[in-house]
Formats: C-alpha cells, structure tokens, sequence
C-alpha cells in the first residue's frame, strides 16, 4: 500500500476564527460557503487552507494545547514570479496586518525571500524561486 | 492589491532529513530530483511538501529556532474515500513509522479521522470527510 501524493487541506489553529479569517481575505482568500463560526474554509485552487480553533485543533487531535512559539517548525511559502512581485506582496501583506518577521533579501539557495507572521505567528515565506517555474494555477513546476 | 490564492509548499522544519525522506518516501510520496542533502521535495499534485533541517528553517526565518512541542498548532490533512480507507491508512502510517496520536474515530462534524505524527512530531489527520467529494487529484471540492 501507499498514500496517495496529497495534502487536502492545512489547518492553521488560531485564537479568534473571525479576526484571522479577515486577515486572510484582505489578503485576497476567498472563504468557501461551507465555513461558519468555528471553521473556515479558504479556495486556494488546491490544498485547501483552513482555519480552526488553536484549542480545538489540539482537542481534535487529543493533544494538550500549547502555547504559540514563535517558531513551530513549519512555513508555508507563497512563490511569485520577480523580486518586484516579493517586494509588493511583503508590504501589502504587512499593511494588510501581517507581522514582518524577515524583509525580502537575496537566499543562499540562489531566491530572493522574506518571511511575514499571521495574527497566531503561522510563518509564510514569500518567495521568487528563479529555478522553478509556476504553473497556471501558480503550483511549482518540480522537476521529476 | 491581492494575492493570488495559492500555497505553494508546505515547508516541515526536521531534525534529520535523510530520515524523513525515508518516511514520506515508504508513505508514497516522491522526491523530486531536485532535491539534495539539505532539502527534499516532494511532488504532491499542487502544493509542494518540503523538508528542511529546523533550525535551518528558523534561521532562514531570522528567528530563533525552539524546542519541537507535542503540538504546533498546524496540522496536515490526507482525505481519503471511506472510513475503511481511513482505517487502512492510519494502519499503514503506523507501518511506516508515523506515531498514532489518535485512532480513527467518528468525528463531531459527522466524519471520521484519526491523526499521526511523522518522525519530528508533525501532525497529519487522515480524514473522511462524506460532505466533500475529492477530484480526480484528490482536491477537495470546496462549495463557492
């Protein structure tokens, strides 16, 4: 047996459901009908963004809640296409409420990137990869 | 201004990557080529999984790295088709090495799903989910 290659959907815990699903549509994500007050549900044509109670989550998964770290061990990243493009996102998601963790700089990987935080402190890196091209839907063209 | 609604990968911070490669890869999951010993990419159909050493990620982030918790407050779903394929997965995972954290069981908001933990303790909930079709790539069919 195997998995199939798949993510459906990462749920980000957060402390208030209404103030973060703001802050993700003023980003520009569209919260999918089948949301209500204790989950929500963002299109991201793809792996489905959710949102869920930090204390739910845990509960959900019988694990006590901890408390928010300022790094947990993950990132999501959001590719563009040009520097230009990382530098507008960066401002625009910080105007928009996002913490600034990392202004955009030349990466050792040969990118150019910067890190901003959600209102819990969920890490996004906003990045150019020069070596990896987006597809129409903006998914990474891996090679195989 | 708006961002395009995308994730493009799913970056898990780990402390030994040849070991976590090694997991996703007897999961199902496959590398793509242009991985290396620093980083590994998986092909997931849309958003990419990576790995990347922790405290390289905190680093990359300009942040402090801190001690992996039991629970991080992100947790990665995989839908599959019917409760008995969610009880075949959650088998396998454990198989595989992945830590049972929560056996499958009905679900307050009428699904089923259990949740592991892979090497470094991130979680993954392996859901059924009777309200929501998944396409042929195995995206869930969010209504508008």
């Amino acid at each position: 047996m195997t998995l199939a290659p798949r993510i459906t959907m990462i749920t980000l815990g957060v402390a208030d459901i209404a103030a973060s699903t703001a802050f993700y549509s003023k980003l520009g994500f569209k919260p999918s009908s089948a949301s209500n007050d204790q989950v929500t549900f963002f299109h991201m044509k793809g792996t489905v963004l959710g949102l869920f109670g930090r204390d739910s989550l845990a509960a959900d998964a019988g694990l006590e809640p901890t408390r928010p770290q300022s790094f947990e061990g993950v990132a999501l990243a959001h590719n563009l296409s040009s520097r230009e493009e990382v530098d507008a996102a960066f401002a625009f998601a910080v105007d928009s409420g996002a913490r600034p963790v990392k202004k955009p700089e030349e990466v050792f990987w040969g990118g150019y990137s910067g890190y901003v935080a959600d209102p819990d402190g969920h890490l996004w890196e906003l990045a150019h990869n020069p070596f990896m091209e987006l597809d129409a839907d903006g998914h990474m063209q891996l090679p195989q």
